[in-house]
């Protein structure tokens, strides 16, 4: 690689989860600088973030607008490369399509707009700027489902019949929107989270993990949403038959009010010789299932793995990594693309970007829909 | 206890698989002894297997009408006190129904009847009598699935808000029906196994279960049943939505045909405080997620069991039961029922009854029809 | 096989447990019926017993003497078979002894005897009679146990190195004995349960675990016997170094005072080209890590087991077995050695004989000897 | 914090593995800084590494004498302000007394030093400077064996009977030093890994983590050291006997030919009321075994934890942790240190330091001497 990136950030102030989890990532591989950022509307608590992330007090912004704009005409050698936005999901359009207009690359977390409409605006934008656009579909980016990933290529399970992916929380149990939970709030309040409440914020990483792992697209849904806690506005509980492309169905099941669960994602996808099973929570196993055949588990770190699988894998059999070491491979396949000038995904180091951003809002769309039509199927269309 | 009690099989006879699971389950305990049996309507079969056991020639028989005739006058120290059906799906309520006319207490394999119909004549007659009537819906003989009962009637884990039940197979995952394998061949024949194929011979396992633990009646589902392996005339494969009592709602995933997966039946239910999970192949576990507090594994054996579940348990913690000791739960209790002269279940002692078989029959129908209907929502009516 | 086999039992009266393992071990199957015993020492309790076990008063005994000598004058076809000896281990001799000379078979519990003098002389005795002498040495009567077995003997994992075998238990960690506790009274007292606490009780189990698996025998030891619990006068807590045949070293760590365990007995053989793992709390799996290939799970009831696996095993894959049928396997094999009149053990249906009990009271004489010696390595001589 | 912390490297070029794994433990957190290194003893490959983690080529030293003194007369702003020593253990100790001497906190790889003399000399000099020094004794980075630890100290458990830890791996199966293999080639090779092989590599990793849990100091040891792979000069494989301070017994396990095994560390400690088990291969979870209560599996990122646990964790329960977490851990709380010019642990934020180094050494030597004195009881003498 050449020289270290240089990357701003948008959002992630105090009291925000998921912005030191991207600093983190950003860090891991020592390929990444972060040397400007607006961390918050109010500029006392950018002013106090950026202080603590070492920033020269110059690069620390108060709008996105500015950064952007000031950064845009600073040196190459000293400018920021790409842009970090953290931002809630309403904030999450104007600051990306300003930066890709402005020729930064863009990391964006999901879901990638507040609604439909606005990702579709934001898929022709960057599709017409020359710049790269990474969305943080986390859990794509774990060894063990790039290797569930190569199994179903492989064949070796067969022609895939069915696909189930579940993603069950329980942190929402409570209505802790009503106390000053600033995670819950926003994403329990249709003005900032948008359509979708359980289904946006966590359906469609099920979704998008349905869609890696079995190569195929969902067609269609069947969903029911549920607000199970009295006074909630958007749906905190979801469950969602599915048809894919290749005749293959399934289900995906979501939920935040399973009290004392964690952030039990899973996707099992069965073919006609065998299954695989991979559970985010232990992260490392890929079990598979054969028909007739000892049951296997994969582990990370073998050099039995696939290629790709290596290619993302930082550390021998046996040390375990985790959910930072996933997001982590997330920035760096961006940062080798951008390296790379290399606006196509290679597949070894892959990356969800905005074609799998709209696909997530197309299905939240359906979803949605289907719900409100008392469980009709509802095509997705992007 | 009095005497040991005697049985009379009907069915049972070479390449039958429950025949001898049944045989097993009545024989563990030493309170029951077999005594007579049909075992097949080829008679030289029947007259094998019945050498086989050890019977006195004089009590195989060649017809269940004989048999039920015959022993319902010998004396009552030598006849047989009750019988036990497990015969494929169609030959069920014959026997059924004529030896609880005879004077009979009746213990059966599952489904109940061949159809609603034939259920509901049936719960009719069992009623009339004074015979007891059990049906074997295994699972619920577990001790752990006791636990999980008394867990969710303490209140423990609050009000309950979610069910979520899978009962997942993949021995039909290949046309196996077209070889010579018995068990496939009548499981998959619309004339001998009903109108469900799937959701009959396991789907309903799933929903007694829910129902068992939840402590809830299921009141509609909206389901999808596939035929996912050519050729094949009744389902193999279904995805349910379920909408149970007190506002609970879940999903009911059952399928035969995912390759690789054995027996693999699960329940989770959540209530507002925390949730429980249990696997049928690790049986002897009962996982208590809470909110907020440490993850609870509860083992069969220990005395922090609950008082029904200690009364369903025989040997100390750390020496693991399995699927038979389950299965003879229900024979045990149904023995001490009819050794009580006790009609009622004994709640410490409980097992399935003509109840539970029509609501599982009814189950079927409401599936069966709302699949018919593309996912329409249907009522579960016995 | 011919008719059914008749047993008599000695010991087994109220408060024992092992008694009614082995009468439901022996029930399972229906080749099996109990005719006769004497379950305790006092008469109203032995009377008690077998009348509440459905016995004939006549053949409900008060002492094993009168027992042994009264049955042998009966007619065959009344008398009974073989005995079932389920006594404390200083009453395991005198009536084995007797049995076999009064022309019956035996099955016993472990330990065979009281002592390694007393193992001896029963061994010649049981040479020079013409009867069968089983020991229920339970654990090696697991399906996958055996599949452990013969996956070393078919040398897929390479020349053997390592042996480890565990047997953690925590029930004697506080002083029951000073209570009423039946169980522990008696396995605490040196004047019945012989020279060696833990290593006797659990410790012979662990030992013979590992010969059977490993097919190798161990030939010295290094043993270290704790009293861990105040006032306890024979060991309670092990750590043992071994020496097997063949350059294998290993280690066998027992003890009954970790709290919170229950019967949690494994065992891991690794060779040159894998290793294998078998947890008695989860009996039916058989986990085999591979030198550069994935993990492998090995389910109980899959037709890629080998047969003498499939032969020891009740149930399809996914309907778990466990302890009594584990035991039930050895009532099984024993039964069948005896309808074929079969003095040898037929490989497929093998169980634990005369040897072994004779190898394991040379184990535990040879472990107190190490450890009195402060750690010295001690040869184990039968 | 203050401004970021400037660290040099010593080791770590093409063909480690240690290396970059101390690299991305102190990029993770973005509070640390690599300026300056030697990567080799060769030139080329020094500044190729030096290159391709984008450091200043000046900066880029080609022995450590140089680096460390060119480095002590740079401007405090400019100059880092400790050093990371990741190369073999015999060049651990002149490059840590260096860097000390002339005023510079030293991180180091374990083991401390290439023998136990070393060690006290590097004791002696550590405690006469006024810097900080760590040793990544990495296993006690993870948040959920400081929970561990914390139970312990609770009392929760009771008084501490049992510690039973294993370090089981496979690499070494084959004799891989006989290839290229530059990690097999120095562990193996005594004249650079010094006199302990397994034992120095991972027993001594064990040993830390029994004291660290239990918190008392293994007194002595009775050690089998063996060398299973033919021509191996070092031990590859050992079993250990402990007795700790307060009547604790235990024992040690740990082999390098285990084949299939990955990095299999484990620890179970007994106390009268209950057990705990920690895992390194999943290791956010801490199960807990109670007497007569249900098992408990705390999860790391739950407000259960300790104040001292959750200190330690950088996401939400359900984000699983690994290996790059805990190892980030010492370098976080070492640098914390620095900043609080601290030079006591701060129980909170702990990391081992050259005492805990002092005792694995002498560990080492403990267990070879008893090994060669044919399993006699040795003292540990730091």
């Amino acid at each position: 690689m050449g020289r270290k990136l240089k990357m701003g950030m948008i959002g992630g102030g105090p009291g925000a989860f998921i912005g030191s989890v991207h600093r983190m990532a950003a860090n891991l591989d020592g390929e990444i600088e972060l040397v400007c950022g607006v961390f918050s509307s109010d500029p006392k608590k950018s002013l106090q973030t950026g202080k603590s992330l070492h920033l020269d007090h110059e690069r620390i912004y108060f709008d996105f607008e500015s950064m952007i704009k000031k950064e845009s005409i600073l040196p190459v050698s000293r400018r920021m490369d790409f842009v970090s936005i953290v931002t809630p999901n309403h904030l999450h359009y104007k600051p990306a399509a300003l930066a890709l207009q402005y020729g930064f690359h863009v990391i964006m977390d999901k879901p990638m707009t507040f609604d439909l409409e606005e990702a579709r605006k934001l898929k022709e934008i960057a599709d017409e700027s020359n710049k790269l656009f990474a969305l943080t579909f986390t859990y794509t980016g774990y060894p063990m489902v790039k290797e569930a990933r190569q199994l179903v290529q492989s064949k070796r399970l067969g022609k895939i019949r069915k696909v189930y992916v579940e993603y069950i929380q329980g942190w929402l149990s409570d209505p802790l929107e009503k106390g000053k939970h600033k995670q819950a709030e926003w994403r329990t309040d249709p003005k900032r989270a948008g359509e979708g409440g359980c289904v946006g914020d966590i359906g469609i990483h099920a979704a998008n993990l349905a869609e890696y792992v079995s190569g195929r697209k969902i067609q269609e849904v069947c969903a029911s949403l549920n607000s199970v806690v009295a006074g909630r506005k958007l749906d905190d509980d979801c469950t969602i038959m599915l048809k894919l492309e290749n005749g293959i169905t399934g289900s995906l099941i979501c939920t935040q009010v399973a009290a004392g669960e964690e952030n039990n994602l899973s996707i099992r996808v069965y073919g006609e010789k065998g299954g695989l099973e991979w559970r985010q929570e232990e992260p490392n196993t890929l079990i598979v299932k054969w028909e007739g055949k000892p049951k296997e588990e994969l582990r990370v770190g073998w050099t039995y793995n696939s290629g790709v699988t290596l290619k993302n894998t930082r550390t021998p059999s046996g040390h375990p990594e985790g959910y930072l070491e996933a997001f982590a491979n997330i920035y760096k396949n961006f940062s080798m693309a951008i390296q790379n000038q290399n606006r196509k995904k290679n597949i070894a180091y892959d990356f969800p970007d905005v074609n799998e951003g709209l696909r997530g809002m197309a299905f939240i769309r359906a979803a949605v829909k289907s719900s409100q039509a008392h469980q009709k199927w509802t095509a997705i269309k992007v």
